[in-house]
């Protein structure tokens, strides 16, 4: 029996993908040769590259003068880069605070040039997303992050910003229509709704690059990695490929469009079954809910044992709250079917009914 | 057919390495989940995680005042984060050009302090390895690189040095028996004897870090790293699950001393036919002459259509040499079985008869 995989990252993939990812380990191409054991510069390898970078450009609708690189080191490696490429010698970023990684990013940030905290949420546990603040006119960007992972919070509107927009969307790329031409920076690590982890995605207005005055090493200069499209050095055959095969999967299945209307189904009903349930409530302020992550707590801990017992019999994964808030966390990423979270539903019920 | 596949990296890995890692895509541990949709917290990633360094540690015989780690980025951007560790402010490193790769590193430690070159064999387009350097008494480490994989050299003895001792062993290491307490950092990316491009193996002696009074961008800082088990950020879960299986492969088949006679034997096979066929001359230094990458030219380009056809149709694959060396190049890494070599001897001497 296939587990109901609601793991919050690395996390579910679509099992048409997984399938054909396990044939390309044995045969790719029906070359006889392993995908993962032919030259990254052989024409089939090349290939898939160039597939995967258009697959973002058309599903996304990526404006041309914008690059897609697929790089490495996750979206903490993008933490220090996006302010080595972007932040001026002597320069200044606004960031928003608004959970673990954005501190993360703050981190790196601050190591480079003045941060200015723009909005915080980190005074209620990060359970909303700050609204109505004011970036200054002389930064040189402004950082947030769309989705907050284990805080189950989302940002539902961009702000209009006189700097250049940045955006941390490990957790939500893909799982809903956005206007790229409005962002200057998008990153996310592969591992939620683009493919396995080993991967990460930068898409970048080209013309931002290049003007900060800074010598920036090699390997985080988001120019060398554009200049040899994403092989300067050895990519990450795999995860890339998976990604490929991801993205090929939505755009089969009807592009993000499509996948946001699923992806609100899902959250839709998960969240009527928290508000509705008396045993339940949910962690996240109501406006700022994220579909991605919905974080719950069982009101009567009581039946916490009884609870867990139910939803492993029924072969649930992945739904344990991380330590810093506690309870529940269902992770409702693009390739989790609907029909998982009914059955997440239904357990909510029963327990009730007991 | 399976190809006989001399491929410079990403390269042949043991068919019931690929054989396991299929299954896995599809049904890891028996948890009917897929090793790439689990959290990389579970117990089952942390224990493939565990397994693989302590193969590390098992195989090379590491000392336990060392840690090892499986990083990403590539070898490239080890050369970075050396500099980045191990150089004073204003401080000097001592380097050995070598070729391509050698030469990148030297370009990101230029940019953090002073590079003296040591030893230098760009002059005959690198096909030897300089000895007889002098390593000066100041310098904060010396860095070499065990295999040239583009020019077919190997370096055979390492030097002594008051300094430390870092090397770059990305496309030999785990081939021959090395000392590691003789080293003070290594790193490898793992596409060549390891496992998958996507990660990259260091193993440093814990002393050396945190000395150089330098500030170290978190993701760059390998106490970073060594402080969470190579577990900061997600690792790319998939490379590290290869390289465990074929660190386990080759623990199991006799170890480093049980493969480094292999890879002599193949070696002395293919050179010794290159020696001998008329046709035939090797490109690189004799004494220097790699095991892992045999670098070859036909002396009659006449020829060269002939003898691509009849490589090509005994089912041989990557032996193209390098644009920067031109002829040909068979790489015999662990995985590669001395019947390929045997086919590829066949084939050469079949070219002379004819």
């Amino acid at each position: 029996m296939k587990k109901h995989n609601f793991s919050a990252g690395p996390c579910i993939l679509p099992q048409e993908v997984l399938q054909q990812a396990s044939e390309a380990i044995l045969n790719f191409n029906n070359d006889d040769l392993s995908l993962i054991e032919i030259s990254h510069r052989s024409k089939p390898f090349m290939d898939v590259m160039e597939k995967a970078i258009s697959l973002v450009k058309e599903l996304l609708e990526v404006p041309k003068e914008y690059s897609v690189m697929f790089l490495q080191g996750g979206a903490s490696l993008e933490f220090l880069m996006v302010p080595f490429n972007l932040m001026k010698k002597g320069g200044k970023a606004a960031y928003t605070n608004t959970g673990a990684w954005a501190k993360k990013a703050i981190t790196e940030a601050k190591d480079l040039g003045e941060v200015v905290i723009v909005g915080d949420s980190s005074d209620k546990n990060y359970n909303y997303i700050p609204k109505g603040y004011e970036i200054p006119m002389d930064v040189d960007y402004f950082h947030c992050t769309s989705n907050n992972t284990i805080y189950g919070t989302q940002m539902k509107e961009f702000p209009s910003t006189p700097a250049l927009l940045v955006c941390d969307m490990s957790s939500d790329i893909f799982s809903r229509t956005i206007d790229v031409s409005k962002f200057d920076l998008i990153y996310a690590g592969a591992q939620k709704n683009m493919g396995p982890a080993g991967t990460t995605l930068v898409i970048v207005k080209n013309k931002i690059l290049g003007n900060n005055g800074r010598k920036i090493p090699t390997m985080l200069d988001y120019n060398t990695h554009i200049s040899k499209d994403s092989m300067f050095n050895t990519p990450p055959v795999f995860a890339i490929y998976v990604s490929m095969l991801t993205l090929q999967w939505l755009k089969d299945k009807g592009g993000v469009q499509w996948i946001e209307k699923i992806n609100q189904k899902k959250a839709d009903l998960l969240y009527r079954e928290i508000d509705r349930n008396p045993l339940f409530e949910g962690a996240a302020n109501k406006e700022d809910r994220s579909n991605m992550n919905v974080t719950f707590l069982l009101k009567d801990n009581s039946k916490e044992e009884q609870f867990n017992k139910m939803w492993t019999n029924a072969g649930i994964n992945g739904i344990k709250g991380h330590r810093s808030v506690g309870g529940y966390r269902a992770s409702m990423y693009n390739a989790l079917p609907i029909e998982s979270v009914q059955v997440l539903v239904d357990i909510m019920r029963k327990l009730e009914q007991n």
